[in-house]
């Protein structure tokens, strides 16, 4: 079998990047040769948890179907959020969380998918199944892939196998979950040094019925960190819903601490935001109280809204 | 958790009748409340395991919103193979071997494909993961569905998963493999006491770019006794291509001594049959040598032609 590509989602994060690497420890386990890579530049959470591990991160690329004829996806599905070029190239697995849309193709395929917080806790089960050893390094990055999804266990998109996975990996790469995990999440939401385009790194587009809808999220001690910065962000916000010309964009800024968010909207398509969440938008800011999961607290929310 | 409702594909065969049970045992094992259910009347080769089998068919159900909430699949993933009704649930899980296409969700699900040629062989897998035990009779079915889908390891779309399985599953349900497998695909392949309809009953739509296309395969032990009959099948084919608005109708005639096939083509594209095979449809009938699987020999090639 020729070499594989194995990549995360644009924009990538802990999970993207930390799956791509065990998935690819994996697949070379079963004598495949692959090779993780990303599609953007890391967010300080991951270089955090890189730099902890003592590894480069993967090579960064803009296309495939120059290198390879196939690839495998972690953490995403939706053609949108994956390589400019995939319909390029054939889609030999997938392993994800998420929901499956704008995901198509000719041929049978490997496709893994649960509703659990994080790839790397599918991932984990699958190491299991293949009687594969989970190396140190691997075990490292899957916990902190887990522990960056979940925000500790704290998000309602976790459940029992996330946390009993992340319990497993920690103890064989010998870290103290609790510290490392409050540690990893606090290098993540220091945003005073980060640029109005790191603030908005993490941002995945759906589309939502006819509707375009940009979703960036970004985790915080403190809102007001953001907030106070607004009026350098806003211009790029609403420049990004003219160039790709979006029906919405919402900003949410989540609280590690509180586990709440507020969003900030913008886009003719506003009104979903305040329908969804039964909010009035002030200065396109409102509270969402209890939001912290993109994934399970706003992606179908608004779908709903959007289809029907 | 509320009752779900387990199926496979209009137009049942072996392996969505067989898989749908199968995997309700596995559910039933986990304590989960399900029932399978099928979305159409039963093949002779079907009924002829069933019968065996001592067991009744599913219940059949036209529509599934009236009675649960939430659904599993087997055997399919495309909406216009599924229930009529299939947006007015959610769907929790899928077990699949096929191609993924027009499928969507709004939340995230269970969802395990694999390249293998049948829904069974990914099923014991799974049984053996859950460590659950696979009874005499989950064991009978399985082992028919894979009979059934790799023409007794035949077709090009089996594995050595899928006859492994199979061996497996055959010393389980205290069956000869080579003698069963045979006399059941004999069972399906006795077309002489079909009626038209019954011969094109496993029909399935694909939308292939724009063109919408319908792929009906009977297996035979002599081409002629379809061929000699097609006085009487063509004006159902053209009747549903009209009905259905369709660009093309492929019937697929395929000889399970010889594993060849016999072509039959309507609509306004036939055309893309020529390119597909290099070959000249006369009367609308051309020879397609080696060819057995719908799936891997049929619908990507198609595929390919109307989406380039």
């Amino acid at each position: 079998m020729e070499k594989m590509l194995v990549f995360g989602h644009k924009n990538p994060d802990t999970d993207t990047i930390c799956s791509a690497i065990a998935f690819s420890e994996l697949k070379k386990a079963a004598g495949i040769e692959v090779e993780p890579v990303r599609l953007g530049e890391l967010n300080s959470e991951t270089a955090f948890v890189l730099e902890k591990a003592g590894i480069e991160a993967p090579r960064l690329v803009k296309t495939v179907a120059n290198e390879v004829k196939t690839v495998c996806l972690v953490d995403h599905n939706e053609a949108q959020q994956s390589v400019d070029d995939l319909k390029d190239v054939t889609i030999h697995s997938v392993v994800d969380h998420h929901r499956i849309a704008n995901f198509e193709t000719a041929d049978p395929l490997y496709y893994r998918a649960e509703p659990v917080g994080c790839t790397a806790t599918i991932l984990t089960k699958m190491f299991h199944e293949a009687d594969a050893p989970i190396s140190k390094l691997a075990a490292r990055l899957m916990v902190s892939a887990i522990v960056s999804d979940t925000l500790l266990f704290k998000s309602p998109t976790s459940t029992a196998e996330d946390e009993n996975a992340a319990r497993e990996l920690a103890a064989i790469a010998g870290l103290d979950l609790e510290v490392y995990g409050m540690e990893l999440l606090r290098a993540g939401a220091d945003v005073s040094t980060k640029t109005v385009a790191e603030l908005l790194l993490d941002a995945k587009e759906f589309e939502m019925g006819s509707a375009k809808v940009e979703i960036a999220q970004i985790n915080v001690v403190d809102e007001n960190d953001v907030i106070s910065r607004l009026e350098e962000v806003t211009p790029v916000i609403t420049k990004t819903v003219a160039d790709k010309g979006l029906d919405l964009y919402l900003f949410v800024v989540t609280n590690i601490l509180t586990n709440d968010s507020v969003g900030i909207a913008y886009g003719e398509k506003t009104a979903a935001v305040e329908e969804a969440y039964g909010v009035t938008l002030i200065d396109h800011k409102a509270p969402l109280v209890g939001v912290v999961s993109r994934k399970k607290q706003v992606v179908p929310v608004l779908t709903e809204i959007f289809t029907n």
